[in-house]
């Protein structure tokens, strides 16, 4: 953030964080990061987040199986990110580039049944036009049937965790490819197994 | 985010959760929430996150305040939110722009000691220059010794939460005048009590 020129690199990163609502967190967050394959990506933790870099499939795929490894045992669990493409501001993590796209946790991830609720929000750098890129990507998560709602600031999926992460990884994917050069971030908040009843009535 | 239009109303938002790491999180969710005075907000909490919206003023005292009563006891406890000012999309919540700038829980929030640390990044919308305006930015945030260093995606601050918030008040505040009908938004993962080893060495 503190370089003032943009990277010509297309990796994909995510800085994120998962959250169980639990005395033992720190035991969940654990086993779930042992559950997971994380050899197709760079990935370095602090005290605060966890930043995953590498091509966009293996990103997206790390992402949805640390949060439902996470979630999958019942404990109220958000999974809180923001994906960035087209801005790195260094190299680092490159080499991650050169795998394969053969996804190490799809398999997993698809066995195991957690129901997602997200707000995310899109944001396409530089770009005039980047309020009907908004609206184009929220056609696109009708199409998913996971599209819920626009509300303040942000828009509303329900559905599989599955569901709701394939839809998040194909709005991203799409944004960045029609702005070849272009920066897009794209902000999500995945909650599973909260206690609050879900604000999940359609409006349209 | 379903609307294709910009507002023209520079009220302030943020779309925010507060995540206490514990068995008791609704507990210590509802206890916080009482101890914060949101009468000059307009606030909608459902599962998933809460919008507060108004004068930046109360919007930023609201978000510290409720971060801080619920870390205060020791618990693990993380504040992931998104400031937006310049694209509501929609009036609700204009009449709170007439409130006064007296904040309403400043004093509360002052006395009780939080250390925080935080990732934020700050996205001015439809601006060629945005690089830039981060980079200011990350000089004022060194001007209040609260900026640590920059990471992937986001940069470090590291201080009380008064500190803290404070910081993320200016650069908001400064970036949103500096474009005066622009739309800019700032995300921010904002951690207490994190029982792992603080990354808080700074680069420079």
């Amino acid at each position: 953030m503190n370089q003032v020129s943009c990277g010509t690199s297309r990796i994909v990163g995510v800085r994120f964080a998962v959250y169980p609502m639990s005395d033992q967190f720190a035991d969940i967050i654990k086993s779930a990061l042992k559950q997971v394959d994380t050899s197709k990506v760079w990935m370095q933790t602090d005290d605060i987040t966890t930043c995953v870099r590498g091509r966009s499939e293996h990103v997206f795929d790390v992402a949805e199986a640390v949060f439902v490894q996470a979630a999958k045992n019942g404990t109220h669990t958000v999974f809180n990110g923001t994906f960035s493409i087209g801005c790195p501001g260094d190299s680092e993590g490159d080499t991650y580039m050169s795998e394969d796209g053969v996804r190490l946790n799809k398999e997993a991830s698809s066995q195991t049944e957690v129901e997602a609720s997200t707000h995310f929000a899109l944001y396409p750098m530089n770009n005039p036009d980047y309020m009907q890129v908004i609206a184009d990507q929220v056609e696109t998560a009708k199409e998913h049937s996971t599209f819920t709602k626009g509300v303040h600031y942000a828009s509303r999926l329900d559905g599989s965790a599955n569901d709701v992460f394939g839809t998040l990884e194909e709005i991203f994917v799409d944004t960045a490819q029609s702005s070849s050069h272009g920066h897009v971030t794209m902000t999500a908040t995945v909650s599973a197994n909260s206690p609050s009843q879900k604000d999940n009535k359609r409006n349209d």
